[in-house]
């Protein structure tokens, strides 16, 4: 999960002076607000800072972010002409500034915890190329998916083809791992996952994993479609708290898994906390290939030091084991 | 689902002339509207024109509806003293309106088909009275519940109680099946689930049993714990799309299931919703004791020839079946 954010005072000092886009667009920037949350709560990785819809400026599909709400795109997508006028996409130039942001990150992170790159998966930045923002019902995307397939297909294999690439050149920047953020796929049926879905995240994953680096592939909301998720591609799946862990990872026994601690467990008080963070990794005992995570983002007014507390507990907790 | 809406021209009609909250005050309104999708759609049941939110008026919470906006609750509980000082409850003088609606569409239904009454759950209820509204993180609600796990029960069993009692009352008043909607249960874990939801849905559904109407006991994204939802009780459990009938069905052999339609299957052409509809029924083949029905509510925008058509799919089908 994007771990700096405005729960982090350090994080809010940054944000007052400048945008969240002119965060992404100043590498310095960027690099140091990916570091804060190494500094300030002792995780194993730091997670570079971005958002998923940084590719739809270079795209031209008109990006702002309005304050204290979602995202707006003000040219969205509805019909095959707009597909068809999507700008070319090149990760060096259109999106350079996330690339040199992960190269000063690897240089002051100095080896001391790895760096993850990441993406939205077709299937979620379709939605909001679609919708035009954030939605609750996906009454557009699913509409053009069902009335118009190929225009759906279309749009779906140039994202899969615009992230695939994007990742690759996050990893030749630096990324030791890359996450793909399908967050939220999980609003479809298993079956429309499987047909219209489930090529294109493929089709990223593999482009992306020409870079040899490995793919945790996100998903919330995604219990019943699981299996497919993992056939679609990834080294390592992650789930969310609506299914137990171990009974999630009955559904891909070969690959890893990441999860699956609700953001809001962070709210409850430090022993039923503690009780939350075992009970997961109780379900992960006796197999390697855990990440200790969230299920989905960190929610705003979290406490800090509660999240402190969980990654000192999955640390006592694993050292115990070793 | 609630059948009536926007969508509906002749539902338009009404509420040009009155707002939500007074169609539901106004029995011969609600009763009207309660009948349009009967005629329109050739639906098997009807359901009672209401809000799950009505019981917020006598509790004295401050219910109003925005214009195109969701509900909002201008007195939300947030502590023990606000669960203390909810007003008592009595369906019969509280939401007496909504009886007599039941009353007169009974009357009015003359018997062509059946009326269906309904309440929303105490988790979805202590959402909205917690939130002061809609929520997506539902952040609130389970900061409360972890935080007061004493004041969430103390809360949720007075709303237990009183939804138990409004849905028995609605029996009385005619209606012939009962239907206790936890829509957003799915935000929660399993675990959570059981622990903080359980009991009270489990003691809203035996108060409303006592009635002797069969209980549908609903919700969505509820692929985590269906089995802990049938044990808390309902002759049909209600299912979303999220996971396939057959499979859904597995969890609870012994009773009934409702479901499951996309509501954005409405938006496909009529080949393709058609092929949808198919394969629900399919996969209830050889059983009986299957509602066909939406996964959730109806969306503004949709045809009602499409739901029109739908309703005759399952006709024929049914038809040819016996």
């Amino acid at each position: 999960m994007r771990q700096a954010g405005r729960y982090l005072r350090e994080y809010r000092v940054i944000r007052a002076k400048a945008s969240l886009l002119e965060i992404c667009h100043r590498p310095e920037l960027a690099s140091e607000v990916t570091l804060q949350p190494v500094e300030r709560l002792g995780v194993d990785a730091a997670i570079i800072f971005a958002d998923i819809l940084l590719p739809f400026e270079p795209l031209d599909l008109g990006l702002s972010f309005a304050a204290g709400e979602g995202p707006i795109i003000s040219k969205p997508i509805r019909a095959a002409g707009h597909v068809a006028r999507l700008a070319s996409f090149h990760p060096e130039t259109d999106l350079g500034y996330v690339l040199e942001a992960i190269r000063l990150a690897v240089r002051a992170l100095q080896g001391r915890v790895p760096l993850i790159g990441f993406a939205g998966a077709p299937f979620t930045l379709a939605s909001y190329a679609i919708e035009g923002g954030s939605t609750r019902t996906f009454a557009e995307t699913k509409r053009l998916m069902y009335q118009d397939p190929d225009t759906w297909h279309a749009l779906l294999d140039r994202l899969a083809g615009i992230v695939g690439h994007y990742l690759a050149a996050q990893a030749r920047a630096g990324a030791e791992a890359l996450q793909l953020f399908d967050s939220w796929v999980g609003c479809l049926s298993p079956e429309d996952y499987r047909r219209y879905v489930f090529p294109h995240s493929a089709k990223a994953i593999a482009l992306a994993g020409e870079a040899a680096a490995p793919v945790i592939h996100f998903g919330t909301d995604t219990a019943g479609f699981l299996d497919a998720m993992a056939e679609a591609g990834g080294d390592v799946i992650g789930v969310d708290w609506r299914v137990p862990l171990d009974k999630a990872w009955e559904a891909f026994p070969d690959r890893g898994i990441q999860g699956n601690l609700d953001p809001c467990a962070l709210f409850a008080p430090r022993a039923e906390l503690k009780e939350r963070v075992c009970d997961i990794m109780d379900r992960a005992a006796g197999r390697p290939g855990h990440i200790f995570n969230l299920g989905h983002g960190i929610l705003p007014h979290t406490d800090p030091e509660q999240v402190r507390a969980v990654v000192e507990m999955v640390h006592d907790r694993t050292a115990a084991r070793v």
